[in-house]
């Protein structure tokens, strides 16, 4: 019998560990591999030689390993490039010598590129013992074929949760108030438009649709007039008609020359004060923590994450399983009921799934009732978090730390 | 048999409603009032006539009002003067004609000192019939006398939260990392502080002690040195030694003239990497979320707050109650054990308690033993709260809002 690694890439999410948690308890139930290894800092420590024994974590650690937020494997944005052979080599040897039957890659866009790429890598060179599975996760939601990726709903539910109660505090005082909440999204606006959900968005600025000054200031104008507030969310992606991003004239007062985008809310209040739209404005940009909050893990997210990582687990008791993803589906109608299936990682990789244009209401005033309809499922249920001695929400030692 | 009023001023909490349903649910208890109106915007709404009637609000809607964040009553930054007689006479007025006995009134330093004016006009004009009772709340915790603040605790939580799971997030990459969790505070540090009680907090630095760039970049490599990462918390409060605040160089470079705080963190940002101390850091500005997250409450917090409000109810049975506000105290030892007590508003009004220096570490390294000892007992337990149908946490519909 091999073994089985597992690896984590990519920005981190609030429930990637439950992945990780979720393949650990499937070969406790199911021991298909000796041992489960964990790669450190996904490829880039795997290349340089870094593992830990995940194999006989206790019930307890898995426990605590599901409520820990960002990557306890850490993480890395090392991108395997296909005319690097050295890298090919070295990785394979690699695996080689830890007997590594599967390798497991949660991630994004790239690190399904990079799934595809060693699988691809190894039918050429007619290498079937080593295979290689890509189990979602990203809180932009922007992977195709699957529903939804596992983070995506925890940072939704955070964000709606932030939209609200950042709501009701602005609107405490009687003067006018231009509120501006900025959100993670560079190519899809799914996070910005789970705001909704909170019911209180005045004006939602997606990368889907182009920015035009004249009609957002004509939004947030009406609303000041209406009722002397505004509660604008924006998208970190919001780009002016030519495609030049919101983020982008921030980026350059900034002084520094770092192609970091946020900032988009910056631009917007900096936008709607030049142009005599509103006196004031505040911004409130969600950054970091939106994709490593822990106080609004979604229930649904957390269990889904943990079995999509079962499900990969048990896919990968097929010798010739290898190159695939794991994929989210829901059945239609009610209760909310995900089923898992498996697609080729390449028909995933490097492509973006955008927020359907049918689902955007017109005029920037927010989403249509299918949009509700497909994210309120996914943000039900508290997990119920153990905390530690302080108070706080108990999280697990990374793994990547001595 | 008179009425009582509840208003709420200043900057909102997460637990201030709670007060004022303790207040609510104390004369449900023992009717002492025949009404308990809601004043809306504080001082503000009341000259202005705008009232609600809080007396038979549900049980239910009690359990929510206290899960509410940010004031249900809204709030104002008017200020009382006391030579301005014609609102004073005004506000006498609508009392009369309310035929209110007791002002509830819940705030900070500046509504302390509008309990003690008005009980100090009352006093000079020999009216016995109004009477003035002030409720602490504050984020900042720099309150005198009381032991602390309703609404500390629950943001002191929220901010340990939070600096665990970015920290958590920051690690995850190999490369160098700075980060840098801005905190509300602007001349007390309590709440930067109790960042510490998550464990990682790299370099503390509080309004209390001066801002020494050689001594906090000193300590900021000391750190990349050893571990390649730095994380650090910034009070919106640091001040240089000759008193200019760090953030009034980033409100500058803003281009707009608003003397609003905030921006101590990019302006730390922006020094770090103008002097060669790091090539990046990352910036996160909790700003309003800190006071309004309904995610952390802590329980010890919001039952305390609602306990609060039963006790000044309780207090103001007594005729010759006025110009009071109630304070919490805590027995020594463990568990820990609050008590309330009352104390003159004008021995708080207008006054501002520090963190003590002997709590502070040397070098910006963080906080003794004794400041765990204090903030720890406050962040302890978690409401259970009711969800609304969409999936995040019910708040009530602010009494402002028609």
């Amino acid at each position: 019998m091999g073994n089985c690694l597992v690896a984590q890439s990519g920005g981190p999410t609030s429930v990637i560990n439950a992945t990780i948690a979720g393949i650990i308890e499937a070969n406790q139930l199911n021991p298909i591999y000796d041992h489960v290894y964990g790669g450190l800092n996904g490829i880039e420590g795997i290349l340089a030689g870094k593992f830990v024994d995940l194999t006989n974590l206790t019930e307890f650690q898995i426990k605590v390993l599901k409520q820990t937020c960002s990557s306890a494997l850490g993480s890395c944005r090392y991108k395997l490039k296909r005319d690097n052979a050295a890298d090919f080599e070295k990785l394979f040897a690699i695996l080689e010598q830890l007997n590594i039957d599967t390798m497991f890659y949660t991630g994004g866009n790239d690190s399904m590129d990079t799934v595809a790429a060693l699988s691809q890598y190894a039918k050429e060179h007619n290498i079937t013992k080593h295979r290689f599975v890509g189990c979602p996760k990203t809180v932009d939601n922007d992977l195709v074929i699957t529903d939804h990726c596992p983070g995506f709903a925890s940072a939704a539910k955070f964000l709606a949760t932030v939209a609200k109660t950042t709501w009701l505090d602005v609107n405490v005082y009687t003067r006018q108030e231009v509120f501006i909440l900025e959100t993670m999204g560079r190519d899809a606006g799914w996070l910005a438009a789970s705001t909704v959900v909170s019911g209180i968005v005045d004006v939602l600025i997606l990368p889907e649709v182009e920015f035009n000054e004249e009609k957002v200031f004509e939004q947030v104008r009406k609303c000041l007039a209406e009722k002397n507030k505004c509660y604008i969310v924006c998208s970190e992606g919001a780009k002016y008609p030519d495609g030049t991003y919101l983020a982008a004239a921030e980026a350059k007062n900034d002084g520094f020359a770092h192609a970091v985008l946020g900032g988009a809310g910056q631009a917007l209040k900096n936008l709607l004060i030049e142009k005599g739209v509103c006196e004031r404005a505040k911004v409130q940009d969600m950054s970091t923590l939106q994709r490593c909050n822990i106080q609004c893990q979604s229930k649904v997210d957390v269990e889904e994450s943990a079995k999509l990582g079962m499900s990969a687990h048990m896919h990968s008791a097929d010798p010739t399983f290898t190159g695939k993803m794991v994929a989210v589906k829901r059945t239609e109608g009610r209760p909310y009921n995900p089923t898992f299936f498996t697609v080729d990682a390449d028909q995933v990789a490097n492509f973006v799934k955008n927020v359907p244009s049918e689902w955007i209401l017109p005029d920037y005033k927010g989403m249509t009732k299918e949009f509700y309809d497909y994210v309120t499922p996914l943000i039900q249920g508290e997990p119920e978090l153990i905390m530690d001695s302080t108070g706080i929400p108990m999280q697990l030692k990374p793994f990547y730390m001595k």
